[in-house]
């Protein structure tokens, strides 16, 4: 009988561990033959010596086979699934999703809430009135089956190791570590029971992993674990900066997405939305990315993405008389305007920091438990390397909440670095990993 | 309100800890508002990146405060303690005790029990019929004044704090840790009350840290720690490249500790009892280390010593006539004989090995709650680069049990390496640290 400290000593001491004894972790620690200060003592161990890329393939097919795993066979086709690693601004699946379903793949998806600085798609989806993200199963496969995609809230039971593990990093400082990372993502991707998977890695001062190196890894390793487990995956490198596109904010950023939908997206959101799309229309028709982001941009173009996007949200029995007048949405109450102190090149933004402006003013939970007040939010009326005037509007904050209003105000300045001159431009797309 | 998980993230960072931050930390470890699982974490990212000489003096201090501080003020004279981080074959405390004691230096001592591969000198002491270890404050004090030593077993509440992280590190694979090692020894004689600590830091084969540059980063932090607690701190490192003279076992090193307190002491052990002797005498009478060491050699010719270890032995309620007549103490039924397999220079002895063979024998013990038998053990024929013949005995084994020594002698043929040409002399003391 192997003692779980003799493995724990192994990792210390920088040795590999074999697929059982990282296997045996796992069922011991989900059922609870493993207590938590052992299990402590072993993901700090990783954050130090890591995991080789068969460990961490081991470590996520074993999180992944805690739990239910998605058939999704009933559902004709091939399907790929996509996922953010987090950012601001980031309406991304908004978009994606009725593009590539316009493209004829259907769209079968699980997504989250928003924790932190970044936000949630589900968080933003159900900023549209009726828009429901708890469906049955049945359910589910029918909206799917009818709209040619459904976006849902995730099951309690997808990879619960992952959720108990996460549980304990988070209060055991191991969140950061890259294989962790990977092994916590892929886990709950490979459950959802996709054939393919497209992976936006943020990178930089909006993402939780900032450094371009450090993400590159992320990406690599995630792509290692998906191929190895037999789904092809494909990850591109996005830069978090700057916020993506002008919104930020749950029903602020369906706006945009709308009017990304109609063809009138933001420069920087629609690239990272053309890029994403294509690599999923590539891999579900077996075609070209070239040929794939041609189809992507007619999707738009012609309108059906905007049909899908509708069809989607009366789905999930949302009212999409909103989506076709956006303007009756729910508006705050408090509007407030941030002012340019002084002209200048707007050089460098604090990503992080407006999202947690944003958080602030009402769009973001600081606990799980915390709601979301969907009006609140901030929109950019500049972006990064813009020439500003003194006492031009920068950015237009909505919250319900006087006192929220004023320490955002105060917080929002620190987000923003005026120069004379403008600072490199920024790489919006960096590598893609295969 | 600093949250620990903060803490975490900073010794795992990288970052040096506040004092107030490493306070908190053992106070809420102790009072059970920092769970295991937290401090596990913490113990395992000190592993990785250690602990400046700042924090490992706040450290140690907090675990000392942690229960009752010795006061020894009663004693007249400086009180000098003495501490090895454990060998093979050590019966060190016996012969220098009294040896310390007989030039004038009060010993007030408290000693451990053996554990794993090393002896210890309370079960040592307990092998004399009728000896007592567990004397109350008053009887361990009266008993000094009254023969000049007393060598007592450790009280419950001494640094709990250490007993409570070293149950955890046992478990979290955290033991191995110069730092936490040196924390650990440091915090108990610094509890331990006395005005100046020599310590013997063992190194080789039959220690605990085998490595020479990891056994003298050891004996520097802790000489830092004793030095910065207020303390005059020497440590001295020795060798356990080989068991120290030739008796392994309790009762049998007993008779070997008499022999030396007569005189005829192997020279290994008195090398190594005379160093650490004349450390003590020079601290504790403010001497040179020569005229110490001089002093050291006179109480033990002139039979001073010898004398003051019978007080001892009496004055804690053992049976002073076993002393006298050495060979009527119990001796082990079952008698084996090692001998040579060939002719050879012995250039190898696998010192932890020969631990584990009396172990084997019944002398030591796996878990804390288990019996020792007094007369079991090894005596060794040969040390280290003697040249020995095919059928000559290397070993004579000591036990109650037919089938423990048929396993004890299977295993202590893997303890030697013989070759045709002789090894390096073992250099027995090395570097001695202030």
């Amino acid at each position: 009988m192997e003692r779980f400290v003799d493995v724990i000593h192994k990792k210390k001491i920088g040795y590999e561990l074999s697929d059982s004894e990282i296997e045996n972790m796992i069922h011991g620690y989900c059922d609870g033959t493993i207590p938590d200060y052992q299990m402590s003592a072993m993901l700090m161990a990783i954050c130090f010596n890591g995991l080789s890329d068969r460990e961490l393939t081991t470590l996520t097919l074993a999180m992944r086979d805690s739990g239910q795993i998605n058939d999704l066979s009933q559902i004709p086709g091939i399907k790929v699934d996509k996922h953010s690693t987090g950012g601001v601004g980031d309406k991304t699946t908004l978009i994606i999703g009725p593009v590539v379903a316009a493209c004829g793949i259907p769209i079968a998806k699980m997504s989250g809430r928003g924790l932190g600085f970044t936000g949630g798609t589900i968080d933003k989806l159900e900023s549209i009135p009726g828009f429901r993200t708890d469906l049955s199963n049945e359910d589910f496969f029918r909206a799917v089956q009818t709209a040619g995609i459904c976006v849902n809230g995730q099951t309690a039971d997808l990879a619960p190791a992952d959720k108990l593990i996460y549980a304990l990093r988070d209060v055991t400082a191991t969140v950061e570590s890259i294989p962790l990372i990977a092994a916590s993502i892929m886990s709950k991707k490979l459950a959802a029971g996709s054939d393919c998977i497209v992976l936006d890695v943020t990178t930089g001062n909006g993402a939780f992993i900032k450094d371009y190196e450090q993400s590159l890894e992320l990406a690599q390793k995630m792509v290692t674990i998906g191929n190895n487990a037999g789904k092809t995956t494909i990850a591109q490198l996005t830069s978090m900066d700057e916020p993506l596109g002008f919104a930020i904010g749950n029903n602020l950023e369906v706006k945009e997405a709308i009017d990304a939908l109609h063809g009138n997206g933001p420069e920087d959101l629609m690239q990272v939305c053309y890029s994403l799309a294509a690599h999923m229309i590539s891999l579900g028709k077996n075609i070209s990315y070239e040929q794939a982001e041609k189809e992507a941009r007619e999707a738009i173009e012609s309108g059906r993405a905007w049909d899908v996007f509708l069809k989607m949200v009366a789905g999930q029995g949302g009212d999409i008389s909103y989506m076709e007048h956006p303007n009756t949405l729910p508006q705050a109450p408090i509007v407030l305007e941030y002012q340019s102190p002084s002209d200048g090149y707007i050089t460098f933004m604090d990503t992080e920091g407006f999202g947690n402006v944003a958080g602030i003013l009402g769009a973001g939970r600081s606990k799980k438990e915390d709601a979301v007040d969907f009006t609140a939010g901030i929109v950019l009326q500049h972006k990064i390397n813009d020439f500003v005037k003194e006492g031009e509007v920068l950015a237009t904050l909505y919250t319900s909440d006087q006192t929220r209003g004023a320490t955002a105000l105060s917080k929002i300045k620190n987000c923003y670095e005026l120069s004379a001159e403008p600072g490199k431009p920024i790489r919006l797309i960096g590598d893609v990993i295969r």
